[in-house]
């Protein structure tokens, strides 16, 4: 495969949606390959319907590892129809949250367990990783308050039922994850302005990967 | 946990439908304990809605592993719901295929590979395994020809597009299965006819629950 898999990762208020349009936008201008952004379900069908699934509030009753499972089968599809395509023929491909996200919120955030979790995602992906992911770090304190300002009730709602204990637990995995793949994983400190943020995670790119962009 | 946990696993054209409904029967009689059958889904709506996406015509295009994992997902959440809480209750449970179908149809039929398929049934099942398995034996030859008497058009044609070999692999794997796991699997001879079949059943459940059973 030739082309590029960078991944975005990080917690919720960490600016992630913001940042990502502001990099398409600089990547687009930039990049000699084609580039996707994207994120699961990312309009495949068969994942579209795992994520209503998975997003119906009727379904109160859903266990978290079915819920792990359903995550990990909408990445396994949203990776066969969508990314792996997009690496063969040598595109660019930015992807709003994959494996990470769920060692974090699943594994650590709901204490499945990051190794069982990984464990099922392993099957989903069969190896595949990303070339380059950009973790977004901020704290639960600075994250949560930013997200109260820009949010409907309902996803406070959804917040709020998540305490903060559970959103250190996922800041704490990310930073585990990226000490323990250093050459993977590049913490940008997203505490910082967004135009700041932006100018980071595209100055890591370009210097990784300096061929694929015009001189 | 007091209750029973029997499954009754085997290739198509096995009889197992036609046996569990004959059993079922003769349990009911003779158990002193409660007695439930099921099989996934279940009626629970969450597996229902995840086997509704699994068996929907239109998904054509779905990956092999993303439909092993639905099905592990609506197993999760059938021993969640249903299987669990009978068996807190001291209830014997009777079920239509479990784990031993995936290794069988998806880890050497579809040729994933049974420890992958393995590990990610050990994630939704977090190690529960039954107490006792009985396979209804019976070769592809036998399996197929009893089939194409019974079934829909619809039917055939899905199993005409599964070869020969894929329901010899099927077959195959289930043995492997018997060999490794002598204390929980008992293997029964299916293409005896359907009253031996089930009085060998109802004695293996007997002989190895005599507690449970009116005297």
């Amino acid at each position: 495969m030739t082309g590029v898999f960078v991944t975005i990762e990080g917690p919720d208020g960490a600016g992630k949606t913001s940042a990502i349009k502001k990099l398409e936008r600089m990547l687009k201008k930039n990049l000699q390959v084609d580039l996707i952004v994207t994120r699961e379900p990312g309009g495949i069908p068969i994942a579209e319907k795992i994520r209503q699934i998975i997003l119906d509030p009727k379904n109160m009753e859903m266990d978290e590892r079915t819920e792990a499972l359903l995550y990990a089968a909408a990445r396994r599809q949203h990776l066969i129809e969508k990314i792996l395509p997009a690496l063969e023929k040598n595109t660019f491909v930015l992807c709003d949250r994959f494996v990470d996200s769920s060692l974090a919120y699943q594994g650590a955030g709901r204490k499945i367990g990051v190794e069982a979790v990984a464990s099922i995602n392993q099957f989903a992906t069969e190896g595949l990783t990303p070339d380059l992911t950009l973790y977004l770090d901020v704290d639960p304190e600075t994250g949560l308050n930013r997200i109260q300002k820009g949010r409907t009730q309902a996803e406070l709602d959804r917040l709020d039922q998540e305490s903060a204990v559970f959103h250190q637990r996922v800041q704490h995995e990310y930073l585990k994850l990226a000490e323990q793949f250093p050459e993977r994983i590049v913490t940008i400190n997203a505490r910082k302005g967004l135009d700041q943020v932006v100018t980071e995670c595209y100055q890591v790119i370009k210097q990784k990967y300096a061929d694929k962009f015009h001189s």
